[in-house]
């Protein structure tokens, strides 16, 4: 059985969206990161980083087995179950592509701009300026490569359409619309209607109910 | 045959290193960052992010086939070529979880905190504060995590190793220094001092003389 510690943040809807697609059973356990329970120390002894999410896999070894990083455990399960990643070099190489290209771009640049235009203490325009402008670029780079490609990384839905998929539901909180992003828009629609999308979406905003 | 768009910088140095550490032929062609040679014609025609490194592979398929994200060249050569990436799930697992936290948090970390600290048009200290912070504690947590493995990612070195290598060794411009992280200086020498690493970093410093 696998246990998420999870909320509905960004990041942590894209392990419930990926167990979805691949019907298995969960657990879900709140992190609630409007009261700061990611740092409450019952969860940093389960993740010293205090993001979530945080997988733990009860299956593999017997063992408890305690996976963080939400990329790491989307290649985890679909190595585990063997879908949602390509197994052919060049197509799972696009998929790695996307998948830190989302990790290392568009998703701090969407955290940044949204912490900077909403969070911080006080207004610094120069650094609202660089976020928002990178995630502007970073969501104009995707719409480029989605202007060539059914998903983000091909042909075929993968983990990388779930990964992207995590800020462009956010997106709002980053200050990011899609009015000049018309190839993202058509994807994120094709995601959003998803069953396995919408399941997870439903039950992951209960945990902030 | 190879062919790597590089510079001596914390990203540019990862795949070279890897390449040398699996005795491969490669072609290393300079982008000159501090010249501006990432916003030209010819590069963005090359990768339109505007980053380096690419990966140019003329072996695959005969087609030229074109691979950015430091990362995900990695795990592709590692793949590949049958190194510097486990097989066994956990040890897998835990080798993408290191690659993922150095993508999405000690290396914008490190980046932000160099920029409002070394580049920005004007002081802005709250940003400093909360990137060399976030430096600051990226690194604590990859001191705590070594103090428990010989390696980032367990009991081998892995292309996890060399992704958080780029940027520690580039520290400076973070203004990071390893004063309270023994575990990681102890990683740094024995990583700095592999005559692969060694290789690389001679062969790539060459492209900013």
């Amino acid at each position: 059985m696998y246990t998420i510690y999870t909320f509905p943040t960004p990041n942590g809807i894209k392990v419930p969206i990926a167990l979805e697609e691949l019907n298995l059973e969960y657990k879900l356990h709140p992190v609630n990161i409007r009261q700061g329970g990611q740092r409450e120390a019952d969860f940093v002894a389960v993740n010293p980083a205090g993001k979530v999410p945080v997988l733990i896999d009860e299956n593999t070894t017997g063992d408890r087995f305690t996976l963080t990083e939400s990329a790491a455990i989307l290649v985890f399960l679909a190595e585990k179950h063997g879908k949602l990643l390509p197994t052919e070099p060049i197509d799972r190489a696009q998929v790695f592509e996307q998948l830190f290209f989302h990790a290392s771009g568009l998703s701090p640049a969407f955290g940044q701009s949204g912490y900077f235009q909403k969070l911080a203490s006080e207004p610094m325009p120069l650094a609202i300026a660089r976020f928002h402008g990178e995630a502007k670029r970073t969501l104009g780079l995707l719409d480029s490569t989605l202007a060539q490609r059914a998903y983000v990384a091909g042909d075929d839905y993968s983990i990388a359409d779930i990964a992207h998929f995590g800020w462009l539901w956010r997106r709002a909180f980053a200050g990011v619309e899609f009015d000049n992003a018309p190839n993202v828009a058509r994807w994120y629609e094709s995601i959003a209607a998803r069953p396995a999308v919408l399941s997870a979406i439903s039950k992951v905003e209960t945990l902030a109910a």
